[in-house]
């Protein structure tokens, strides 16, 4: 967009591209609703004009509009509000890529995203990161990054990279990384681990994004004192008050797991909620589908009560002040033209929606569009010695009391429990009966061969298996089954499909192939929710109690989520924060 | 400041350097009032923690306070803002230079400003805005500056410099530039000049301040579809809610010449509040001393009926978030500890003030502070061949209509009239009786001996001759004057003083010296402002009947703002925008 050219079309001097005409334009500055009509040059809004009468039929009657236009579009009295922001995103949760995810939200007014790539960054480090960077050119979705801040999650993860300082320099170079991603590591920053101080101070003067539930009081203030300036994972009033008052932006989240916007949209009024925009972190693709993305939340939000013009300021403009995207947000000259056409302001379902000054969904679908250049090609994610793939515990003398990882339903955070093992020839093993299955680790980003083991209670499988390359944070391979037999045989199916998810029952399997990192498909969403569903049907016939066992594994590797977990180093005691043996003394 | 140090103070595991005790901390997040014991680390705020009821004289009563310190300040309850922001100030309007500005603002609150250094940038460019970057620092007060985007300010002055677009560029790379000041060459601009185009994009992603009094419509739409997206030129609540609805912040300005906060103020609501901070723009020494700075603005808005946390809000936050000074403009943790105290919600007046966690300020006093260096030195502005120093206008054969100025009290656009000359001895006269005086512009700044003569009336001297080298924006030596005589004596005063104010009635002689680009002096306030008092003091007795004629003639020659104007270069028609004759034909 030459500067002249959008001068001259603002002016009324040059045609516009497009006018959009008879809009009811949602004034987010000034919390009115104005009828005009709105004057496009390329990817940029030129103007806003009284609306003109003139309807399309009769070319001649009435008032002249205000501007000229090559198209025009007449929205005859529907509501222009601007494009929709997800403030914090992973996109790897949608186990889509890129193109398909933008495919999956645009349709539902999400023009910009700010996305945290620390998933495929725990598996493939800064290769990862530029691959998201690259997959998100050409989509008609603004996708911004914030360099992940911390991966490794812990050391006493194996992922598949390490960022390190240095790394996140060089990001905070591209144009498109506007900070630091969520800093979750606040034990680090509260004890001045010189490298969380590095990694903060890669920011300068970027927003650093946080990560911080529960820590209030001195501790927040050393957090917030440090530079992180948001929040998105505030459950009660109390805390969010009082990360608020401490100069925090309060993300409102509503993730699959995590769902905070009823419990914290009281706190938000007039006068505060500039501090306030809405995050989805992380959504599941059944998710998705049926409920929508931010448009979703501006919908729930005036739901409960808040006033349509906040609500949908809350997903626009407050969104780009906070990450200092001067030029989006908002329905006004020099803005990019990122657009959603609605016709019930207490429910707001985005019609139309115009990215970069082109219609590019309509009625929920998205318009085609094409990318003019392939995906960049990635380097496989799965390297695992097949020989190594054994999952026998041998018991020792004597000991048969045992560590079990309790599953707490709904929950990431995970119970320490005990039970006495089944010894069979010496060996520990699974015990359906008693709901006593077995659970391993195995490292795939090295070819190590390294395999954690333990047991855990709670998933209820009475035959088969579950495997999957979704493990937070460094994904390697976790499986779960009633038998060594249908472990390995789900385990070999995600070597062959280089990752995923599959249910092995005898020999039934339902699969879901993820081979963009052992995160995402290339498919569209539906069918990996097609995917997701025959899975989760899968699962429930073995006999499983859990809504999504699959979200349940995700998270039995996760080292830093209390109280039990697995790694591929074995178990892991987190209050303690130290490796313990499967056997008590 | 070291952040790991910040850190473990914010934590309480190290003695904060100050505390606080016993605030009413004013939370401009929240909109709150919070009773706190605020930490402070160097030059930042560690941290707020529940007010300790432990009194200085009872160390062993009570519960201890949650921040041990090295040195504690009680105030007893009273009231603790954020430090004030002016967001848009010529600080050479004051007519002091930069050290005397922060000793007369800093008592009043004032922690930071952000400056447009345009007027010496008409005299000295390039070297003149590292003079006020220099004269800057080591002072108690932040000022950061707004490139100069106009200078000249048009073609038809004789300004002392050019500021290209390649100069501005050099400027943002200076880190206490924030950005692109007011854009008044708003017609530029709307025709697409490819020099201002390159200076606007000389800003890259800074902000751009606005100067467009009465630019509306489609014109306002291609003034901020180009960038600009600031204004504090609105004077009616009509201009200033179509700004607001096109993008801009609303800058409220109680200028000496130009006071809109009363008019623009029932526009502000708690939704659209953000939107709007307080200016200065341009305060006279006599008027900074009687009300104040951006203090009287808070007052004023309070008393107008804003409430009260908003109007605190308007005069810190919302600036610095404006110019994306994010640790700035709040009492939370890691934000720079710029800190006002007061007492009386409804109308603050800064009983203490610090600035980088130090007290700067008490009941109105500066406290003495150290410069570590000598102001930088500065070459002569003042460069006028004595010999060239004559005031003749010889009148043609048949000819003695002519143009003639009228002043338009309290105002700066002037009438464009007409008269008969006075001619004697084949010249045109000065003809007091009649108000008809002789004005001169004479070039200062090159030495061209260009002397541009003409006419005025509404000044009103019986005698004598005032003279001045702030006359605006090219700060040539501007002289009115009763006689020839009187105004050579006026001028060569001037030359002596090198540069300022003089009032010469016969042998009285009145003058204020103001030898910094002719612009400033190095005295305190008072001290100037009682030369400013005096100096008006004789204008009356000489018989002018406008309150401050020194005003009135410092916009004589203002190139830019109609109807007839003078400059070194002749009678300018500004409406026209050309050179015009003294006689008429």
């Amino acid at each position: 967009m030459e500067l002249s050219h959008l001068i001259q079309v603002a002016r009324g001097r040059r045609p516009a591209d497009l006018l959009l005409r008879n809009a009811q334009v949602i004034d987010v500055f000034n919390h009115e609703i104005v009828t005009a009509d709105v004057a496009l040059a390329g990817d940029r809004i030129a103007g806003l004009a009284p609306a003109g009468t003139r309807g399309a039929g009769r070319p001649r009657a009435g008032p002249r509009v205000t501007y000229d236009a090559t198209e025009t579009h007449d929205l005859e009295g529907a509501y222009l509000a601007p494009g929709l922001i997800d403030g914090h995103v992973h996109i790897e949760s949608s186990m889509v890529n890129v193109p398909e995810f933008a495919r999956a939200v645009v349709p539902h007014g999400t023009t910009t995203v700010i996305t945290d790539p620390h998933e495929i960054a725990n598996v493939l480090g800064m290769s990862g990161i530029r691959y998201m960077l690259q997959a998100a050119k050409y989509n008609p979705l603004s996708v911004y990054v914030m360099a992940s801040s911390c991966v490794p999650a812990s050391p006493m993860e194996s992922a598949g990279a390490e960022l390190s300082a240095y790394d996140l320099e060089t990001l905070m170079q591209d144009k498109w990384v506007l900070g630091l991603a969520e800093m979750m590591n606040a034990p680090g920053l509260l004890a001045s681990d010189p490298d969380v101080l590095a990694k903060l101070s890669a920011a300068g003067p970027r927003p650093i994004d946080g990560h911080a539930p529960g820590v209030l009081g001195l501790d927040l203030n050393a957090y917030v004192a440090a530079g992180v300036r948001s929040d998105h994972e505030c459950t009660t009033l109390e805390e969010a008050r009082e990360k608020l008052q401490r100069g925090m932006a309060i993300m409102l989240r509503e993730a699959t797991g995590a769902r905070n916007l009823a419990d914290l949209l009281p706190l938000v009024t007039p006068q505060n909620a500039r501090r306030f925009f809405f995050v989805t972190d992380d959504r599941n693709p059944l998710h998705l589908l049926s409920d929508g993305h931010i448009d979703s939340m501006v919908r729930q939000a005036i739901g409960l009560g808040l006033d349509p013009i906040l609500a949908l300021q809350l997903g626009s403009l407050n969104a780009a002040e906070y990450f200092g995207l001067r030029d989006c947000g908002a329905v006004a000259p020099g803005r990019v033209a990122d657009l959603i056409v609605f016709d019930d302001l207490r429910a707001p379902r985005p019609r139309l929606v115009y990215r970069h000054g082109r219609l590019v969904a309509r009625d929920g679908t998205m318009l085609p569009f094409e990318r003019p250049e392939k995906l960049p090609a990635l380097r496989s994610s799965i390297n695992v010695p097949q020989n190594t793939l054994h999952f026998r515990i041998p018991a020792p003398a004597k000991q048969r009391r045992i560590r079990v990882i309790d599953v707490i339903p709904n929950q990431i955070i995970t119970g320490a429990g005990e039970a006495d093992a089944s010894i069979q020839g010496g060996e520990a093993v699974t015990d359906p009966g008693r709901d006593l299955l077995k659970l391993a680790v195995i490292e795939r980003h090295t070819g190590s061969g390294r395999i954690g083991l333990g047991f855990v209670r709670g998933f209820g499988l009475k035959f088969g298996a579950l495997a999957s390359t979704v493990a937070h944070d460094a994904h390697n391979i976790i499986v779960v089954g009633a038998s060594d037999e249908a472990m390995r045989a789900a385990v070999e199916i995600i070597l062959e499909m280089q990752g995923g998810l599959v249910a092995v029952a005898g020999r039934e399997v339902t699969r879901l192939s993820l081979p963009i990192a052992g995160l995402m498909s290339a498919e569209p969403l539906s069918v990996v929710a097609d995917g997701l569903r025959a899975l989760l049907h899968a699962a429930h016939r073995m006999g499983t109690t859990l809504d999504d066992p699959f979200m349940a594994l995700a998270f039995m590797a996760l080292s830093v989520v209390p109280a039990l977990k697995l790694t591929d180093r074995g178990l892991l005691d987190v209050t303690r924060f130290q490796l313990v043996p499967l056997f008590i003394d």
